[in-house]
């Protein structure tokens, strides 16, 4: 690091077009951080207090004297030499954990890191011998991140684990309907790399207008990209920032124990219902309906970053669904629907909490949508469209009363600074939908163009909706979105025309779309805290998307070819989630009438619901508005459960002590701890998944047994043993 | 506590002969504290740490402005009033408790916590309508805490639970060998509380002279008597004591943390095999030889409060014995010793266990009493006997680098100041052996009196060892001394001659002694450490020792009448410690050659190791002494198990880093933090008690499986549910 100041000068002889700003403003600048410099050095004197506020107070002061690289530099070659790596090493993961147990974590950590660990690496090695030209940024670094991201995100959103495997002659041939040549289409390498080719790119397209709306106008949190935005400023502190070190250190040490924590609640952990994950925190009927503190650090993390609105709408929406309402709906278990449905089938409670959360989702989102097209309509209008710097406040929807920092100002400047085009990105879509629409049938022959094109006329509401929720809680909802698409579609389709196949393909249409909206969206907050040009992010996920669509379906293929009995349950690899999209297909095809009683009736009353609290809180006064909960986040636990929105309500409860007892420090160490707390975890997952493909499973199962059941149980284990 | 100024000048004016110190000395002090006060401000200038290494400096300055009461004036009615109410309670909690699991906490915590609320209500109330007379004091709270232990105390060593029950037809019926009326003896009020008063008060007079030796001389730790002290010198902390106040919020917080802890834990403890105290930290491997973290933060604290070497120590003698030793011996079974015994049976491992740990404590204690008796002889003889104040750093077992400190001074200067004279002592002693052994043959004719002078002449070692080691490691063995005497005065009997009986009345003379030297040592560490003086503590355990010896047997008669199933298995009140202390009674008649093979050879190889270790200690330069461990402190590992041993060093592990960290804060809230652990938990055990007693048992079960076992169990749980 420390020649970093004469390679800055070689970069800026290279006459590269983009400059950080016009020499002007820079000097402007760097005298203004000067005077802040100055600043601190006096207010330090003046004790812990100030120095910490002012340590909260700019991350972007202590990268000022570091040249924020063009757009074109960040894009260097071995970050994607690495980022390839990466992103097959991530999609065999992906991959194995999608064919055995159909449950995935988030690597994204895991790939900011590693992805920092490599070019660090191999740029201080070169540097040892003097032949480094270029020093690795945090720009770069969030250039690889994204660039993994986008493409192993493609190993879940490609559907291997669900609907594409869902198709196939051997999940059809488990279920006794719809077995028809049809509804079937076995995977071959060929169709799947076309599909994804077709599919991949629309969502890129999606979020180059959301990116502004989200970022930038509503300020949402996006935890988990904050967190390793926190993370990569971290690694790349400029040495001699004592203040600043001070927070690295406190994210190291988060991180760390973060980290041990996942590791050994690891051991715990024999099947999914032991460990810590499973503690009855709150007891066992509570526990029951999925009200437990889980001690995920990951959730009290989030709790931490996220505004306490966030937190106190989703305990209320867990309390509102698994506190009040499922219980009571499953009461009517042989009334309102049939008692003998497996715990997945939608035509049962597993209806009511999927539609109902989407119904309130599409609510609040599609009042959003709305609202922001037709204000940004009329400030067109009024004011001509020329100025795009400018942020009111009022549009910011959780944070208004927060001013616009030194931070916010430069980082909203260099996020506007080198946009994709309006029209590219409008024509790029509509580019990319046609060749879709015209392709997509020759692929499945039961997919009808207009399916296609009703499906992305609709995709940037659900793209909208579910990078809007992802801001606020951290949590995607895709597999929520892809049974809606099956429902709707398939039910269009119907029966008779390939209805179930017509359903999973839409499934993995909106999937993509849907996935990519919140994930990369993630990254772009990421990139946004990072100085990262969003120009470089977007080509950096153009070519993620791509090496995904081709690594995903040979990864994949290698696996279904050397393992024959991929989707047979009790094989090693039983890809639960295949036989189970594949039913949600068939009963869709049924159409809403084969929804569970009076649940049509209630989504429509929690879509009205979710517009009308929006309605409240735009009309009150700000002062009540701040009060009345979001209904996006109301939804997540609706589907979800309410564990998590207890991790993040105690990650609340801890900030809000820690504001009490020492408000300075909690400001300035906060988003440390937290982001400590994320990536820790977030990191974990990476040996965790290693350990499951190896088979190395934990040795040991803390259970949690009701006193009854434990005497029963301490019998039956003497007479065994 | 506003209005202490005027009652304290009262006081004085009541012409009381104890003053704290001569007029002069006291001014001198006096001007000393305003120095003292304003080196305190001038440094606080420069920063936290140098405040913080103020605050740990003294304890006593802060108190300086407080008159120490005269020792008749700590004496006061209200004082042995609310320590009769909370005797009784106590010694209704501790019989329950014997009858049912066997198993005691220790309430020290309780009685001086309840003792400060009752009385500070009391004077509070009589404060505000203007009819205080004499403010409450911290001595007096340590009057009332060492009243309340002293009577509780006997409904434990009173044997109520196991050795004086076993003596009962009731328990012998339960037996096939020794049933015949020379070995039996069954309870009646009159001479239970006739064979307690003759047997209870010896070891009081034990005390008098191992007091100034431990405290004093040793300076030995008495973690919870240190932690009771911090509590109740935090409890009368003068208003106004800034720092000094910080450290007491430190200490209620970490009491609140502990305290909460120790709830929480109860839910999920349905059985004594669930739970955290079950927590296979280590591996379920490691679990089954009592190698794990118990998450007991008693243990944390007192390890935070213990030198490192006795936790090093601890923790060696657990690898040692249950790391290596157990294991081997074990694997001979069958071979050294018979297959078919129960886990109890002295015959058995059990047998190595007490016999090895208690030959290393004898060891380590016959050592250290012949070399203290031999120095202070040879002194006595050199220097006169007059010498009592100037202690000599060097006998300091292991606080050796440490410099007297001004509270040192002051508290030591008040703790030799209202000595009982020793020959009181020694003639109190030798006059109530006189009168026990005269009356114990008449209570139990098969107790010859050479039987109890043998006892009498070797109690004071073992009271000295037990002392010593309760000092060091806050472990109190009193069963394990019990099966001592069992075993050699019963074995000395013989079967023919009633030895069953005559074991286990010696067991109760033995553990009763065994029992007030380490239990009363607590109280008087935390007497020195308030300033409390010891005749008025003497007193207070006099008055005490006889509540006890009158509630103790009218609280157990009245469980006896009332329920005539208690001692037989299975039912509410099965005893079951009374039948194995008879069995081991049985076993002990037959004589060391009973013992497994091995075991006495062991016993003196340790025996002899304990003295050469210590040996060493003392020939080695002070430097290298340090780190070789102590041969007291490895013994109770050997008989208890490593865990408390884990729980210690983790405490010493977090003081370590926390020293590393920052020193000052370390040395100044180190021990607030460790005294709140230590009390928390401690008080816990009181609701916890309470919450037994009432039949409400923990509703869920934590339960550790074998991967291997769970997947038996879930499929168990599925037939049957």
């Amino acid at each position: 690091m420390e020649s970093y100041g004469a390679d800055r000068r070689e970069g800026e002889g290279e006459g590269e077009e983009e400059m950080v700003a016009p020499e002007g403003s820079e000097m402007r600048r760097r005298s203004a951080a000067a005077a802040a410099a100055k600043e601190v050095e006096t207010r330090e004197g003046n004790g812990e207090a100030a120095a910490s506020t002012m340590m909260s107070m700019s991350v972007e002061r202590v990268f000022e004297g570091k040249r924020v690289p063009g757009w074109r530099e960040q894009l260097t070659l071995r970050a994607f030499v690495v980022s390839f790596v990466l992103a097959a090493m991530f999609s065999v993961i992906v991959m194995k954990l999608n064919l055995t147990t159909g449950i995935i974590p988030s690597l994204n950590v895991s790939a900011g890191l590693l992805g920092f660990f490599f070019v660090k690496t191999w740029t201080a090695a070169l540097d040892r011998v003097g032949l480094l030209k270029k020093p690795f940024t945090r720009q770069e670094n969030t250039v690889i991140q994204t660039c993994v991201v986008a493409a192993y995100d493609i190993a879940f959103s490609g559907g291997f684990g669900n609907y594409l495997l869902g198709m196939s002659e051997r999940i059809a041939s488990q279920t006794t309907e719809a077995n028809d040549p049809q509804n079937v289409k076995d995977p071959q390498l060929g169709w799947m790399i076309g599909f994804l080719f077709v599919v991949s790119f629309l969502g890129l397209f999606v979020l180059v207008p959301l990116r502004k709306i989200m970022i930038i106008d509503y300020k949402l949190i996006y935890p988990s990209g904050t967190a390793t935005a926190h993370l990569i400023n971290g690694f790349h502190t400029p040495q001699g920032a004592k203040l600043a070190m001070k927070q690295v250190t406190t994210l190291a040490k988060f991180f760390l124990i973060s980290f041990a924590w996942g590791f050994f609640q690891w051991f715990y952990t024999a099947t999914d219902s032991c460990g810590f994950q499973a503690f009855p925190t709150l007891g066992l009927k509570a526990y029951a309906n999925k009200f437990y503190f889980d001690f995920s650090t990951i959730y009290v993390g989030v709790g931490m970053i996220c505004p306490y609105i966030v937190n106190v709408s989703l305990l209320l929406g867990g309390i509102i669904s698994w506190g009040i309402m499922w219980p009571l709906i499953n009461n009517k278990k042989g009334e309102w629907f049939s008692a003998d449905l497996s715990p997945t089938s939608l035509h049962g409670l597993q209806g009511y909490k999927v539609f109902i959360s989407i119904a309130l989702i599409l609510g609040d989102g599609l009042y959003n949508f709305v609202k922001y097209t037709v204000t940004s309509l009329i400030a067109a209008v009024r004011k001509d469209r020329t100025s795009m710097l400018p942020v009111s406040d009022d549009e910011a929807l959780i944070t208004a009363d927060r001013p616009l920092s030194f931070d916010d100002e430069r980082r909203t400047e260099l996020f506007l600074k080198d946009q994709i085009p309006q029209p590219v990105a409008y024509g790029g879509y509509v580019l990319i939908a046609v060749v879709s629409i015209v392709t997509l049938p020759h692929i499945f022959p039961q997919l009808k163009w207009y399916y296609i094109l009703v499906a992305y006329i609709v995709a940037p509401v659900l793209a909208f909706c579910n990078a809007y929720g992802c801001g606020l809680t951290d949590w995607s909802l895709v597999s929520a979105y892809g049974k809606l698409a099956i429902f709707t579609i398939g039910m269009w389709a119907g029966a008779s025309h390939g209805g179930v196949l017509v359903g999973l393909s839409a499934c993995g249409v909106m999937m993509s779309i849907v996935s990519t909206a919140s994930d990369l969206m993630q990254d772009f907050k990421t990139g946004y805290m990072t100085l990262a040009s969003p120009r470089s992010m977007f080509v950096s996920q153009v070519i993620g998307t791509a090496m995904g669509c081709v690594i995903a379906p040979c990864v994949f293929w290698l696996f279904f070819k050397a393992f024959k009995d991929i989707g047979l349950s009790g094989s090693e690899y039983p890809a639960p989630y295949a036989i189970v999209f594949r039913n949600m297909a068939i009963l869709g095809v049924d159409g809403f009438g084969s929804l569970p009683k009076h649940c049509l009736t209630l989504c429509f009353v929690f879509f009205a619901a979710a517009i009308v609290i929006n309605l409240i809180r735009d009309l009150v006064p700000q002062k009540v508005a701040r009060f009345i909960p979001l209904p996006m986040a109301m939804a997540i636990p609706f589907y979800i459960g309410s564990y998590f929105a207890i991790d993040m309500c105690v990650g609340s409860l801890i900030l809000f002590v820690w504001e009490m007892v020492d408000k300075a420090k909690a400001d300035a160490f906060g988003p440390a701890v937290a982001s400590g707390l994320i990536c820790g975890d977030g990191l974990w997952t990476l040996p965790q998944s290693v350990l499951a493909l190896a088979k190395v499973q934990p040795p040991i199962c803390m259970k949690f047994l009701s006193r009854q059941m434990n005497d029963k149980v301490d019998a039956y284990i003497t007479t065994i043993s």
